[in-house]
This record gives C-alpha cells, structure tokens and sequence, in this order.
C-alpha cells in the first residue's frame, strides 16, 4: 500500500501507483460531538466498509455516479480519487439530533417538505450550517454545481428509502459527502453506513445506527450488525 | 391610544380603531445578542421612527408594498397590521458580525455572491438560522412565500444600496421582516434603522449602527444622528 495520504476520524486514505484513485481503510474509531466523545466499536471498520460496498453499489445500479471501484479486503475499498466539495450534506426525512434541538421539535416529528442542509466542512470552525448563498459567497462550491448536487442527492435519497425500506427500516436522516473528479464529473463520495445515517426500526422504531454510541444506548455493534444482515437479505 | 397590543425590546404595538391597523411606538432601549446585553440610546426611538420613515416612504415610491401608513409623533407611526411571518430575512453585501465569525472570515470581506439567511422568529431558540427547506419543512413559510419574500428583498437591497450609496455610506448588512396583510399580501414590516442595518462610512469605514452599542465603540447617539443628518440631504 502507498503513503497516507489522509487520517481522518473514521478511514485512512493511502496512495496507489495511479494517481487518480486511492485506497479508502475503515477504522474501527467512533467519534461524536465534532471529536468531543472518543471510542471504538469492534469491527465497525469491517462492517461500514461493506455496507458501504453495498450501498454505492445499488446507487451505480441506478445511474448515480460514485467514486466507488471495488473492495479489496474487509476493511478496504479502491475509489476514485476526487477533490471534495467542502460541504457535508444532509437529509432529513424526519426531525431528529442536533436538527430537532435547534428547531425545538420533538424527534420523528414529520416535515412538511424534506430538508435538506449543508454545512462547511471545517473541523476548526466545527462544520457550521450554512446555505446555499455561504456556499458561493465563500466560494465552496458554485451554483451550478449546487443545483446538481442536490438533484443528485434528491434522487438518492429517494432510492435509499426504497431500499430501507424493503429491509423494514426507516431512513431518517443521513450525510453525504461529493467530490470532483480530475475530469470535473461531481462524484457521490465518502462512505455511507450506521456512522452517517439515521436508520430506525419501522416497527419498534429502535435505533440501528452512531446514536447507540453517541446516547450511550449500548449494543451498538449489534445495531451496526443488524443492518448489514438485513441488507443481505436484498 | 389604544390597548398595547405587543411589548417588543425597541417598539411598542398598540391597537387602534381600525382592527387593520396598528401604532408602532419607538421606544429608545437597545438590546444586544439576543437580549443578553441591554442599555437605552438617548433619543433612539425619535431617529429610527424618521429614519424608518423616510426608508419606508423610499422603497414604497420605488414599487415595494410595505405596512407604513403614516407617521404620527415623533416616536409613532401608524401602519397596517399584519401577521408577521416569523423569519427574520438578512441580507449581507461584506462579510460582519456573528456570519464572519462563524465562518472564519474577516469583516469587510467581499462576497462572491449576495448572501441571503433567514432565522426563526423565536427568542427561546435564539433566533436560529435555518434554510428555505427548513421554514417549509417546520410550517413557517411556503415555498411560493419565500421566494416572494426573497424577490422582494433582493430588490430591497438594491433600493438601498444605491440610496445609501450617495450619501456616502456602504450598507454592509441588514435585516428586514415581512408580514401578510389581511387580503393574504406579503408586505415589507417592522423597521430599517442603524438597529437593523449595519452602516459602514464609505470613506473612513467609521461604523455607524447598532455595532457602536454592541462593542461599547461610544457615540453612539451621535451614529445615529449622522445618518439623520445625511439622510435629510436627499
Ligand atoms: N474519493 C475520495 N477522494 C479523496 N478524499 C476522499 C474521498 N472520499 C472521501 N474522502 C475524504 O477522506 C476522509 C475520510 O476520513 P474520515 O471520514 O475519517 O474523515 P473525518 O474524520 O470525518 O474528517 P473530515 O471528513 O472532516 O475530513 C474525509 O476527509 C473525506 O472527505
Ligand atoms: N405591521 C405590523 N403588524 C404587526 N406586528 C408588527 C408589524 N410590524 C412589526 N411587527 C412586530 O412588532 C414587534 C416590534 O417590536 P420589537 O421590534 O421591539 O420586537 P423585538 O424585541 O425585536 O422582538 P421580536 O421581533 O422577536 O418579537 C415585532 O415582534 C415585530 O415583528
Ligand atoms: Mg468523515
Ligand atoms: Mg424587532
């Protein structure tokens, strides 16, 4: 494997012999509250790694361009290399976390449109929301490539509900991250799993997903388990 | 006079015969972030009931329907009733205040773009910033209101600036409330004053706004007073 390029909370990203892709290795570390709550969850890194897999996987299928190449091992993915839009991009189906607090909204309230956020990636300022007039002014992204992240996220969102829920699981909210790549193509990038999305059991409505570790709710790699088994039943 | 209707932080609503029409009364206490720091400014409520006048009078001339009726004392002005919608709507041509700092930038600097925030009306969340998926998902606002609302005010904005332009003063910032009459129009509310507005002197970028109060800058009376003074030139 090739230098580090990059450690972040979560993955490692390391250099390959071709220089527009990298390898993405998922950690086991969990962290909450911007870095403010430190753990780890065994085999969190083996298991996001393949519901990763998976998801972007199913998000190809359906015409969504990902940085996504292929698994190597069972904590490590080849992906495209892209310059990353510096912008966290959030859905929310229902009112839920840090959302539902500001707005003083009780969680799993339901929304009359879906809401969809941005915040600056910008650890030092703790990834402030901001929207779309921020974005430009600052000059993190253009317009134009706002518009298309959206209609791309909009659509994800939409085949990601289906999928979750055939698996009996709401989607409540989630994170995306999108990149460049060297040819300019706006990439889904990053990871999707337990860590970055909001997933509840549509019976019990029992969390499956970071608010086990970030509540103390306990039995959290069983949660980030359940849903890998369910989506192999897909 | 009749009953009070409303006790704000700067201004006073009190009911009148007409149940469409209501008195604002200019009271001279200033407050600061969000009620934390308060004190009176001699003679406030005088200079921004003229000056919110004279705005008003402006902007309705230049094709803006507002709730200004007339001005009835020095501290009062009759105006329509409305039901405010409950967003404050800030627009911001450089860089000041609490977005400069959240977002790391000095004040003063250019923007690639207007930028355009809006927050929730609620003093016991402390006037959040949302986005326009947030006021329609929460029930605020529709989408058809919110971009009547940002058509407005970005025509607003280019009303003032030119008009502040030529009495030498850089409209930095400012934030304007809206309300619905009662046949359903969406019409410009509350006041524009140095409360409202940040007012930077275009040659010596001397502050001349409510910032003077907030960072104990002194003189600030006599801010207030020169934008009067400038104001009468035209
Ligand atoms: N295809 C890609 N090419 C380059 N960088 C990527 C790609 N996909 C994801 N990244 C970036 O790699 C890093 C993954 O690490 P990790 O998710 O642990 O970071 P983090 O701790 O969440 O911090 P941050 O996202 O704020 O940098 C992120 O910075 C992410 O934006
Ligand atoms: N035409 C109008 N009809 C009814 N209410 C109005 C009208 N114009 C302004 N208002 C409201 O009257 C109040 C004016 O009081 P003031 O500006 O002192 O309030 P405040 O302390 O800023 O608090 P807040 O704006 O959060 O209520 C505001 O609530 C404002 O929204
Ligand atoms: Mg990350
Ligand atoms: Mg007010």
């Amino acid at each position: 494997m090739g230098k580090m390029l990059y450690e972040g909370k979560a993955k490692q990203i390391f250099e390959t012999e071709k220089d527009d892709e990298v390898i993405v290795y998922y950690k086991d570390d969990a962290t909450a509250f911007n870095g403010g709550k430190k753990g780890t969850i065994e085999d969190k890194g083996v298991l996001n790694n393949r519901i990763t897999e998976a998801l972007f996987t199913y998000l190809s299928e359906n015409g969504i361009k990902t940085h996504y190449i292929k698994t190597l091992s069972d904590r490590e993915q080849l992906v495209k290399k892209v310059s990353i839009i510096p912008l966290e991009v959030i859905v929310r189906n229902l009112a839920a976390g840090s959302m539902a607090k500001r707005l003083g909204i009780k969680e799993g309230t339901p929304l009359k449109t879906t809401i969809f956020e941005i915040c600056l990636k910008d650890d030092s300022l703790g990834d402030p929301m901001i929207n779309d007039t921020h974005a430009v002014g600052i000059g993190a992204a253009t317009f134009e490539e706002l518009r298309e992240i959206y209609a791309m996220t909009d659509k994800i969102n939409d085949l990601l509900k289906a999928y979750f829920d055939k698996i009996g699981i709401i989607l409540v909210d989630f994170k995306l991250e999108f990149g460049k790549d060297k040819d300019g193509n706006i990439l889904l990038a990053d990871e999707i799993s337990p860590d970055t999305c909001r997933f509840w059991d549509k019976v019990t409505l029992e969390k499956l997903d970071k608010d086990r570790f970030r509540r103390d709710l306990g039995n959290v790699k069983g949660a980030y388990e359940e849903i890998m088994g369910r989506m192999k039943k897909i």
